[in-house]
């Protein structure tokens, strides 16, 4: 019997996701289990919650930029804030969904690569021709998938995908659902490792 | 030459602030450190953060209710959410400080009594009444504290204390400024364990 994954929301733009992106597989894999990958919109989470990006408060954000550094160098992950930050990560995550319908796993090392294009690149994913730049080294038909981002249905998949994302409860990014247990932000992975080990506590 | 003290900044209404309140001297106890116990005024900071309770957003307080029990599950901690929440710190923290003012010993066992009698206790520390039922086995003057907490000069502190802190750049509960360096949240504890362990990383 196969257990089913972990799944894994994140949004494109969100430097913790990023901080996530580079252990959540490594966490599943020593416990056998898979992950899935699901970007969403994160400024639809913010609607629904009354949130809104960490640097919109100066304080929290000069903490955070601390915090997101230091996190970093503890995990041994290149890390550079990209600029513009808060940057969209909507283009990005029509890209995933677009990619994943055909090629999975391209969709993975494309998630892997928008990321680190993100924060330790320091490049652009933000516009359209940052999203496909990513994409070209993947072996994705780049014509294709700049014709994809102005689809209505790709744009209606990545809300689709968000709405189900809210449904389940996510409230944030990244988070994680561990056979249905939230855990949020990336400073939860040490529980969530401790969760597939024990099988809860 | 004695290093100085650990900052512990909380909010007495702060369930995660409660938690850390269970682990901060045994942690710094392992590193021959003191921790100096700074309650503070909430309110004061959501406003300059643009913070709110996490209690105000549903979505975020499901989630937050869950990851509570089980974080203190995790570090064998009794917890039962008080009702009604939120409530006000306030009156804890002008209690706090004024019995601070000649017996600091006091104010640490009144601290640790408060946040028990609310987060396992399930009683009132909100009003008056309350208070000074938390303060009464401590020993302290429970006349002279109930004239106290009316007492212009004692709110004054509570909110001076509160200045200062958002100063150095507290911006939730629990925050903790370990030789400057600022951690936010009881779950960046084990790094606190850790940052002390090395010297920073």
């Amino acid at each position: 019997m196969t257990l089913p994954p972990i799944e894994f929301y994140f949004d494109f733009s969100s430097p913790y996701g990023y901080l996530a992106s580079h252990r959540i597989d490594h966490i599943a894999e020593r416990h056998q289990r898979r992950v899935a990958w699901r970007p969403l919109l994160l400024i639809m989470v913010f609607k629904a919650t009354g949130g809104a990006p960490i640097s919109s408060s100066k304080p929290k954000w000069d903490y955070a930029k601390r915090d997101l550094a230091r996190a970093a160098r503890l995990h041994n992950i290149p890390f550079t804030l990209s600029e513009p930050f808060p940057f969209s990560g909507t283009a990005a995550t029509r890209a995933f969904y677009w990619i994943e319908r055909d090629h999975p796993a391209a969709a993975h090392r494309f998630a892997k690569a928008a990321f680190d294009a993100a924060f330790s690149g320091g490049r652009d994913v933000a516009s359209i021709d940052g999203v496909v730049e990513v994409a070209r080294p993947i072996g994705v038909d780049v014509d294709q998938l700049r014709a994809a981002l102005g689809d209505p249905e790709v744009k209606q998949k990545a809300r689709a995908e968000t709405e189900a994302a809210l449904a389940k409860g996510v409230c944030g990014s990244p988070f994680f659902l561990v056979d249905g247990e939230p855990f949020w932000g990336n400073d939860r992975l040490l529980e969530v490792d401790s969760w597939l080990s024990g099988g809860g506590w």
